[in-house]
């Protein structure tokens, strides 16, 4: 593998250029005309305009990608998260182009994107799943009786969806006629898609999930677990690795339990596996994600490992050239997401001038952004401006090391905002100090209807 | 401990306030006029300004920081490393005047700063070392017929200095008058001090030295080795731990035998002995430094621990809590020293405006700075702009993030010039690569004189 294209934005772009140099690989970065002064544009050794900001133009754009490639000479294209990553049809034109995409081969993408079938891989594969249906649901009568099989509340779920999008929650059966209506439509506008199915809603969970790693000769590995269960509308704000208050022997049969699934379904590459963890430590499966997920440098911080370097050996062929036992986590590690969005206004992005931007620093502090003083935040994309990570060897001390990281971080500008002071909030609620929090907890703090 | 006053400034005094601040210790920065605007003066709870820019009148100030330790409350004073941080009669004037000193009783440090008498105390510890003088060497005959005796080369010593300064090799007899001569001159201009000593020097040897941790009870550990041996002019460039291509039995007898030397000496908080190393791997002791070392990161950095804060514990007078076998080392990590010099032009400082500085960043890369865009580097200090730490799991992955990093690094400005370029010359020389370089390198690579 000699020169990687990444079809991406913003800090994943340059994450993966950074990742990609360090090896020795020649990096091509694609961009919008929004992006056009971004860093990863100086710092790959080659970028490449491929049209106008609105997504569909340039990071959904297919061809323009493609064409960039060639061009170039890419022999390998790193989607990062988002935009083209889980879209097997781009997958395959890769594989048709002989361009070597960095990810799960288009056909189990398939397969794993399709919710529906997603799930009734899984149960094969022996995973615990929540009651629901196991195809998707053709009509509104169909739901109805499902739901009513179930009990409510139930979760109504875009087949395509994934990443928190794309799902209502519906706790009487008097809603449900609307919520599958409008859950329809919004999956056919949003995915192209607008196929949805039904399961259990649990009103007390955790969002838990597994760190999947698979060559392509039969081996793969977890690497842990991740509690994600601080969100804002199934948006996570704040991520950690190990999953605190959760038996190792739990997190063992859910790694265990990912590890078998990867291999039935003939995953290669970086993927999790998403679960929802009862108060009684009960696991069930939520879905696969194939690829990078944005909080994925926890788990690099406590396993040691670079996973966008793994990635790039995986796809290249290489053997993983290490097992299970050889997999060991030391400490702890937190992500905090700094948006650009007004905690105070519904979180309401705040594009514009970022006049100054002071990342925090120290030991065991990193920072994985694009921004800088003078960057303009395009309106055009997520809000994220940064990521800020921390390690420590316990969760006590790693909650205070990001409390004074928060601390330290200025974001200024022109009506800019950041979610920086509310994130800190967050690590000082009693709950989440505790390690007693579910994916309430921010709907809680802010109260009702806003979260 | 509840106001910590940090009796320093650049990038120490930065790293030193962020773990106080995590630590819910409130701090005072102190500034002289040349640094009233740099980092740690905006990120400290209080500063005060103590004096004009020769170190003289500011950072040297004894009573200017005692008052404005006295003023703002602070119960202990950090004094980082380098201006007060080893002089014993500072520690002194804290004790009287009740505040604690973050660094060994005064005593102690009166004892080891006198490189002769800490050449008898190792001794009389059983610390292997070099041929020489065990006290100050009082007239030029007894230094010449002491170089007889022991054998050309030799090295003369100011008995007051460390750090590298204040020393002078002697390669035949008929040298020895005058740089007998001009070291105890040198040595009475800078030190105030100037006897001297005399030992062999080893031609080929590498800086190694050992991280030591004591509290107040008794308890003192190792936290492995450091190789410093890129050094020009005996100022360390790069640093990495563990030690390359060292048996890890010597490691442990040169732990070991820290270990007993600290006990021995009542050594409280963190000290480095350092040693030169022989080909053979044989090991002599050649001094301790009584405060955080420059170079601390990479310690931090392999075993996950944040020495400052075990200076802060230690020096509120807690127990260690933890013995030899509980530390445990992880990987390999490198530091590199990006001084603002000019390398083609023998590392001339480059002070003035640094219109655009961009440290690296990504997956366990850390930087420690007290620099950014605008800042003006002042003429006054040192020339250490910031620290490049890198961590990965073994040394070729470290050398290999370290080299990203540095091409990574923007420092412009008029006139403005770093070490950056020639560093990552260092990391690709065939000798560095395989860890078989001593302290020559450098010089080497440069040419005779220049070194």
């Amino acid at each position: 593998m000699r020169t990687v294209l990444i079809a991406n934005r913003g800090e994943i772009a340059l994450r993966v250029a950074r990742t990609c140099r360090r090896l020795g690989i020649r990096t091509v970065a694609v961009y919008s005309t929004a992006d056009r002064d971004s860093a990863v544009v100086r710092f790959a050794d080659e970028a490449v305009h491929i049209g106008p900001a609105p997504a569909k133009g340039s990071y959904l754009n297919i061809p323009a990608i493609i064409e960039a490639a060639r061009r170039t000479g890419a022999d390998a294209i790193h989607p990062g998260y988002g935009f083209l990553s889980e879209n097997p049809d781009f997958a395959e034109v890769c594989e048709d182009e002989g361009i070597v995409f960095v990810g799960p081969p288009a056909e189990v993408m398939h397969r794993l994107g399709d919710k529906a079938v997603a799930r009734s891989m899984m149960v094969e594969a022996g995973l615990p799943l929540l009651p629901g249906s196991t195809s998707a649901v053709e009509h509104e009568g169909a739901a109805r009786e499902l739901a009513a099989s179930i009990g409510y509340p139930v979760i109504i779920k875009a087949v395509a969806g994934g990443g928190g999008r794309g799902m209502r929650i519906v706790r009487e059966p008097e809603e449900l006629a609307a919520a599958y209506r409008e859950t329809r439509a919004n999956a056919q506008a949003v995915f192209g898609d607008g196929r949805v199915y039904v399961e259990r809603y649990l009103e007390s969970a955790r969002h838990v999930e597994i760190q999947v790693l698979a060559d392509r000769h039969g081996t793969a590995v977890h690497l842990g677990a991740r509690d994600c269960s601080v969100q804002r509308r199934h948006q996570k704000l704040v991520e950690e690795s190990p999953a605190p208050a959760l038996d190792p022997k739990i997190v063992a049969d859910m790694g265990d339990a990912a590890v078998r699934a990867a291999l039935a379904a003939g995953y290669v590459g970086a993927g999790t596996f998403e679960f929802l963890v009862d108060p009684e430590g009960r696991f069930s499966f939520m879905e696969v994600n194939c690829r990078l997920q944005v909080e994925h440098p926890v788990t690099e911080m406590v396993t040691g490992l670079d996973l966008v370097a793994e990635q790039l050996r995986v796809a290249a062929g290489e053997p993983l050239g290490y097992g299970q036992d050889d997999v060991v986590t030391r400490g702890w590690a937190i992500e905090c997401r700094i948006n650009a969005e007004d905690p105070a206004r519904g979180f309401t992005p705040t594009p514009g001038e970022l006049a100054e931007f002071v990342p925090p620093g120290g030991p065991f502090v990193r920072v994985d952004t694009h921004a800088h003083s003078g960057y303009r935040v395009p309106a055009a994309y997520d809000s994220l401006l940064a990521k800020v990570v921390v390690w420590a060897p316990d969760r006590e001390a790693a909650i205070g090391r990001m409390r004074t990281a928060l601390g330290e971080t200025v974001v200024r500008g022109p009506g800019m905002a950041s979610t920086a002071g509310f994130l800190g909030e967050v690590l000082d609620h009693p709950r989440f100090r505790a390690a007693t929090h579910d994916t309430r907890l921010v709907g809680e703090m802010l109260g009702g209807d806003a979260a």
